[in-house]
């Protein structure tokens, strides 16, 4: 590679993302592009054309992830390989996900009016159904592609209206001819909005993230006894709703004495649910997370404890459980010099969300950066990020890949 | 009146019971006999032939309530009335008004068989709609009665169908001739199973109410900010259920401290509900009884100051008061005395479920008598009394006539 200091295009990058976002767009600034809807199919077959426009193979692997390949100088290296996503939630923004993929065209974009090469392949990477709105799990195509999901139990998934994941890629014609995880990578990098409010409340232009949180989901089950809710005197009560109260303000108290630690009951369900009648019956549904194991275990520990202190009888079942992940050292430490070189204020800081690259960072050496999410909106036809702080989380992306192809 | 014992013989109530709770009748002791329904409908023919064949006569009034009158020995006085309802929740027991209306007919098989008669006519009366399950609201048939609600807004009421309270008399053939409130009465008492824990957990027999409780129905809505579960450090949320939590807390904490005053948050709605969002709202509904209208309104003042202290912002409407209603102290007096001759361990308590009786209170003197329900429960298909239970609330019930057939 020459030592020009190459620089993405923010106007055509904006361009990019607003041409594109009329592809499955609702109202002003929404979108519903359901992963492997026709409207899913639409933007897959722009991005194809898009990248083979600016020399690139694209290949597709059975679970429809597209790979646009740029192929490097240097010959047998495995790539350099940047992505995130296309589909997004029902009700859903133009840059989760989005902004990830289309950066990575606008760095083709670069190469190709430059002349410019990698060492290794350069590769974007579009992965299937990053959201699971409409197909569960999420991330379901890089977690085939890394071998965490069996391919065919996969095709064998179900929408609402009983359209399995296979028949969809059909549909759409992006169930390709590749094996789950056929391409060799170097590094994996992506760019993605926050999701969250931190660096916007915090002034930051980047975050690097040094990984992903650890989770926990667990189901509580409290029963009591429903009752008048005038003829019952309240020493005689077993309200389930005033033993859910403690177990929420609980999970809250857990959280804050364990920092970064965050803890949530974001479901709740009273039975029968009525004005006059004593709550019988509460479900709860808590998730927690911990950028460290023993965070998390501590809190599932803590938490569970308390909850049998607190509401003797709760029935309390973990029903998932996910370890955190760290992101590879050296391509952080190369971000993190990157951003310093084009004086983006950078901090660092981990992912709350899932992403794509949780599940790459199990197989290649992965990184990723945030940009700043209006009021830390997302999921949202709300959901913002400026031109400026998408370009410079671009820069930040094509620089990195630049260091990236040093490396190895 | 004589001085001759008189007695209910409580195996003919119990066989009463059983035989007409199979009209509506569901499973092994549930009861479904809603309102103005076909099963109304028969068990209104069933209590209107056999109050005919005791020697009465039956009135119907324009709501369909029914009075079944056995002329008294003196010209000009008003009745001497008992009464309940016959109607069930969807999935009620065989006891819940029913009772009431049954020991009525009781007592009148005890004044046919002894040729007794009171002084006053003896009326036994079978509201419409107390449960207020199909047509709303509650206690219908007795609000029309005492002018509490307006018959023909109360005509146009409809239920789930469409079907309007008008038509649905018409359909059973219940609209009678009668203006509402046109039976004068000197007393009115009404023997009901207590729906709550207290005779059992106290060992008493019988229950003499004093009174109903006041009630007050506050709708809270808490609004935070809808965000990720994972995203959002715990410092920048504004977590709707850990504010709601608090007011639970908070609404068990003023009726713990309002003796014996009962406060109950029946209903919770949590937006958008879902494991990994943090919830931007919550939705609230509380019940608050006392029997004194100062300490109702003490608790009122005070809860609603908690709310604002604890969750600012949050929105506080108060949709329903009721004052609570004193019943007739002659009478009440009467009843003790009464259940002491029958020793019958009898204690004071109010009633926190609103009766007919409490609408009655508003117009004649009037008074009430509990029976024990095993577990404290009704509106259930478990709600049951058993035979002795019953007989002796009728036995009472049969004396207090006879007391208050002396008193006026």
């Amino acid at each position: 590679m020459t030592a020009t200091p190459l620089s993405v295009d923010g106007d055509r990058l904006w361009a990019d993302i607003l041409s594109t976002a009329r592809i499955g767009a609702y109202g002003e600034t929404g979108m519903n592009r359901l992963a492997l809807s026709a409207s899913d199919g639409e933007v897959r077959g722009w991005f194809e054309a898009e990248c083979r426009a600016l020399g690139c193979t694209v290949e597709v692997d059975a679970i429809g992830n597209m790979f646009a390949i740029l192929p490097g100088t240097e010959p047998g290296l495995a790539a350099i390989a940047v992505g995130s996503h296309l589909d997004t939630q029902p009700a859903g923004g133009r840059f989760d996900g989005i902004l990830g993929v289309l950066a990575g065209v606008e760095i083709l974009r670069v190469l190709h009016a430059s002349g410019e090469r990698l060492r290794h392949p350069f590769t974007v990477i579009n992965w299937t159904n990053e959201e699971g709105s409409r197909f569960s799990p999420a991330m379901m195509g890089s977690g085939v592609f890394c071998g965490v999901h069996d391919i065919e139990t996969i095709y064998a998934r179900a929408d609402k209206e009983g359209v399995t994941v296979g028949e969809a890629l059909e549909a759409i014609g992006y169930r390709g001819p590749h094996a789950p995880g056929h391409l060799p990578m170097a590094a994996y990098l992506e760019l993605h909005i926050e999701q969250g409010p931190v660096l916007e409340a915090d002034g930051s232009a980047v975050g690097v993230l040094s990984g992903v949180q650890g989770l926990r989901w667990l189901d509580v089950r409290i029963r009591g006894t429903e009752a008048h809710a005038g003829a019952f005197p309240m020493n005689l009560r077993e309200d389930a709703l005033v033993s859910a109260a403690k177990v929420v303000l609980a999970t809250q108290a857990v959280a804050l004495n364990h920092p970064p630690g965050v803890a949530t009951v974001g479901y709740i369900h009273a039975g029968p649910n009525s004005r006059n009648v004593v709550p019988g019956e509460v479900r709860l549904e808590i998730d927690m997370r911990h950028p460290e194991e023993e965070g998390l275990a501590a809190m599932e520990t803590k938490l569970t404890a308390e909850i049998g202190r607190l509401v003797p009888g709760a029935e309390v079942s973990v029903v998932w459980r996910k370890a955190p992940v760290a992101f590879d050292a050296a391509l952080r430490g190369a971000i993190r010099q990157e951003a310093e070189g084009l004086s983006l204020s950078a901090i660092d800081m981990v992912s709350g969300a899932g992403h794509d690259a949780a599940h790459v960072a199990g197989k290649v050496p992965t990184a990723m950066i945030f940009i700043p999410s209006r009021e830390g909106l997302s999921h949202n036809e709300r959901e913002y990020s400026s031109p400026q702080q998408c370009a410079d989380g671009a820069n930040l992306l094509l620089r990195s890949v630049l260091r990236a192809d040093q490396l190895s």
